[in-house]
């Protein structure tokens, strides 16, 4: 039995639920709002982040390693690619969602207008909100001239990269924060991948106190 | 020719430098004053960071995928045990000294000391450097809590997880922000790990402006 302590709309849960849909491992989902965290969630993991995966009798931390350790175990179908350079570029490339897209983006938009509320930390700060804005379009450009040379973010394959940028952008799709109109390749992208069967819990989420807006599950949005 | 644009106290690079030393690969160092960016670096790196490394003719960027290729081209001597669950804790604690150590204590101490006066942002916020003096108590106890277990911190050989530590905790041993007599489990961890010959080169790092102490280049500290 496979199970995970997540948010429904953290992207490094999300990138985690979509490994495991990917590889067809079936997965209970069991929401920790980490912020007001119990002893046994601490004890679990120290760091008092989700996702938490408990797998094969082991509790595992850190969305990036999880993964890696996912597609170890199961890499069939294979989210990597077989040469040390395809390898490194999926990882630049989930570092950069990871790291500098959660920094500029995600951070400033969804944890402004929704984790703040659900903390109980008031509301958004309009300045972050703005910057937040501003740099996606930034980085939706960046990921359409990635696309103008490959199939997927990476390569001609899928791979844990792809899954990295969709959980980000579909959290901010979420709470329409992704102007889909503003590069043809990001969308073209976006619609193959939302399509797969391993997206369609993340398409099933619903937080109470936001709704999502109709195009959100909309296959042909 | 191996070359990596850096930052002398940056532990993002010196943990790809502690990478190719260990390997015996040599590598010319060049400073780049990342917050100064030339045209030519952001050629380089759209995310406009250190490390960046040119290596048979390729230029990479993201220390974590960076020390993964190095790995995974010259696996001899090795930095990532063979098996998935040992690759998984390695993983693990990369991240956790890189995020976590990193917001929590580096980017307090650190970036508020000498960051912001190299880059002429003014003087440390004092509310910051308590916090980081506060945080990394809790690192180190959580660090020799693992020794105890263990020889290195991910397990019985040295691993990438060593060098992200050591990244972090020589550079802040470089403005004497690290009290050694805390936990002597880190302290034998930290001698053993200092004189290794992959050191060496972070031992003779000297920014003009910043002295070091006198204990750390000493490997009898």
């Amino acid at each position: 039995m496979i199970r995970l302590f997540h948010v429904p709309l953290s992207p490094f849960c999300r990138k985690v639920r979509l490994s495991l849909g990917e590889k067809r491992l079936e997965v209970e989902l069991v929401e920790e709002r980490y912020w007001q965290p119990s002893r046994e969630f601490l004890r679990r993991n120290p760091a008092g982040k989700v996702p938490v995966l408990k797998m094969n009798g082991r509790t595992l931390a850190e969305s990036a390693a999880i993964c890696e350790y996912i597609e170890e175990l199961y890499p069939d179908p294979p989210l990597m690619p077989k040469t040390p350079e395809g390898r490194y570029e999926v990882r630049r490339l989930v570092a950069w969602f990871d790291d500098k897209f959660n920094a500029e983006v995600t951070s400033k938009l969804l944890h402004e207008r929704v984790t703040k509320k659900l903390m109980g930390k008031g509301y958004p700060d309009s300045r972050l909100v703005k910057e937040g804005a501003q740099a996606i379009k930034y980085h939706l450009d960046y990921m359409g001239w990635l696309l103008d040379h490959r199939r997927w973010l990476a390569g001609d394959a899928i791979s844990l990269a792809d899954f990295a940028a969709a959980a980000h952008l579909s959290a901010l799709d979420y709470i329409s924060d992704v102007d889909w109109n503003r590069n043809a390749n990001v969308r073209e992208w976006y619609a193959k991948i939302k399509s797969r069967p391993a997206f369609r819990s993340i398409l099933a989420d619903h937080v109470p106190g936001f709704p999502p807006p109709p195009h959100y599950a909309d296959l042909d949005f």
